[in-house]
């Protein structure tokens, strides 16, 4: 069975300043390499920062823009995949576009899958993001098929749901996670890795960015409901085993997906509650 | 906003005898109603014991039962609602079905509603029980919208989303939740309670019973991601407020209901995934 060890980079980044952004990460790419990572996931907005306000236009770029460039050029120097979030600019017939995004990108420099949230939080992301329309997204790294969510997505059981019953191993999902909310990554985060039989990578900012207080607590979260991997609540890197044989005989011993009963759950897609 | 103090009777029973579950039953009423609890909640299959192995059909009787009427007397002699667990027997043209149930009687007799549970778990269970068809069954009771689940039911996270999304605040969760399974009570149960903005009152049996070890841990979780009351592992009566007032409060500070996307849920009902 494969297993791929997995690097979270718990980190400030440099809010604004995606030069400082890209130093920090090829610093944190050498140190996850050096462990033996074949993957390296940052928070959300990493490229840029998250609190930005006006700035979100000019920093926003395409999925193939320079910031994709240069995350590829860290991801081949070191021989290992990224994550990272980014605002995504998309220019259609219809105008301009922004989304709340965050790319893969594998030890190759290709690019693998970018995901577009779906679940916008608060009022300054929907003041400047456009909410994503594919629910799952996914690709396949180290014979594990890897999914994308962002932050709030994850608080939310159908969303990992979704992943689960479309086959992700381990779900990737970059936050911006504020105060008071520190129950979603030390309570909710290692249920949905549970409920859901698949590993959860939750990597967070941290510290004070305009008015938001970031609360770290990034976790590597396995399917047997153990948490394997745990940051407090400063900068830091920290590193844990996605275990594919594990994952095997944690889903054999609880068949949560095979005892499910569609049937039942229509009330959750009907578009009437508010 | 309306109150409802809450006790949950943690108790192995006397497996086997109904009379002396329901001698165990009158007592702990007269001590809940003496705490001013309005509404008593027992395990699952409290009025005959779990591990009934092929006395199921002896034990087994309609919802309008004998058994039914003696938990109808305790209820008004102490003046107070209890939700108990039975075995219910449904003589239909087809022939007898039994069903794992959970009935709810008010502080006047009246039997208010009684549920069928859905997701039957492992061998003795799947053995002797039909799994009911009906995902969300409620009551009104001292001005709360009541649900009502069983052990297993509670760790799909659509049947609670189902009853969110009808309205309950108070979910009762008769359990007879057994040794590994400690991650459910500890952290499943305060995680449905958080992210559907309900009461959780989970209540469990304890101490073996057969091949099974039961693990206690009986909970009141609330729908700020506290738990209000917590069993250890012996036998135990705790007592929790349902706070309407705190219910309407975290409900607005964290909208989890207003801000899923139905839409992209549609893979959650699909009869296609095994």
């Amino acid at each position: 069975m494969p297993s791929l060890r997995t690097a979270l980079l718990q980190s400030s980044g440099r809010p604004g300043s995606v030069a400082g952004n890209l130093t920090v990460l090829d610093e944190a790419a050498g140190r996850a390499a050096a462990a033996g990572a074949g993957l390296l996931v940052c928070p959300e907005m990493f490229l840029t920062g998250y609190a930005l306000g006006d700035q979100v236009p000019r920093l926003a770029e395409p999925a193939d823009g320079p910031g994709a460039a240069a995350v590829a050029e860290i991801a081949v120097r070191h021989g290992l995949a990224v994550l990272y979030g980014y605002p995504e600019r998309e220019d259609g017939d219809d105008g301009e576009r922004i989304y709340n995004a965050a790319q893969l990108i594998g030890p190759d420099g290709t690019r693998l899958a970018n995901y577009r949230k779906t679940h916008l939080f608060g009022g300054f992301e929907r003041e400047w993001f456009t909410p994503g329309e594919r629910p799952v997204v996914q690709a396949e790294l180290a014979g594990l098929r890897i999914g994308i969510m962002i932050c709030y997505d994850v608080e939310f059981p159908e969303n990992v749901r979704s992943h689960a019953l479309a086959g992700t191993d381990l779900l990737l999902v970059p936050t911006a996670q504020m105060h008071p909310f520190q129950f979603v990554p030390e309570s909710v985060v290692p249920v949905r890795s549970f409920e859901n039989q698949l590993y959860v990578a939750y990597v967070n900012r941290t510290g004070h960015e305009g008015e938001f207080e970031f609360v770290g607590l990034s976790c590597l979260a396995a399917p047997d409901g153990a948490v394997r991997a745990r940051a407090g609540r400063s900068e830091e890197l920290v590193l844990g085993e996605v275990d594919g044989e594990l994952l095997r005989a944690s889903r054999a011993a609880n068949p949560y997906l095979r005892d499910r009963e569609p049937g039942l759950y229509t009330s959750l897609v009907r578009a009437d509650h508010s």
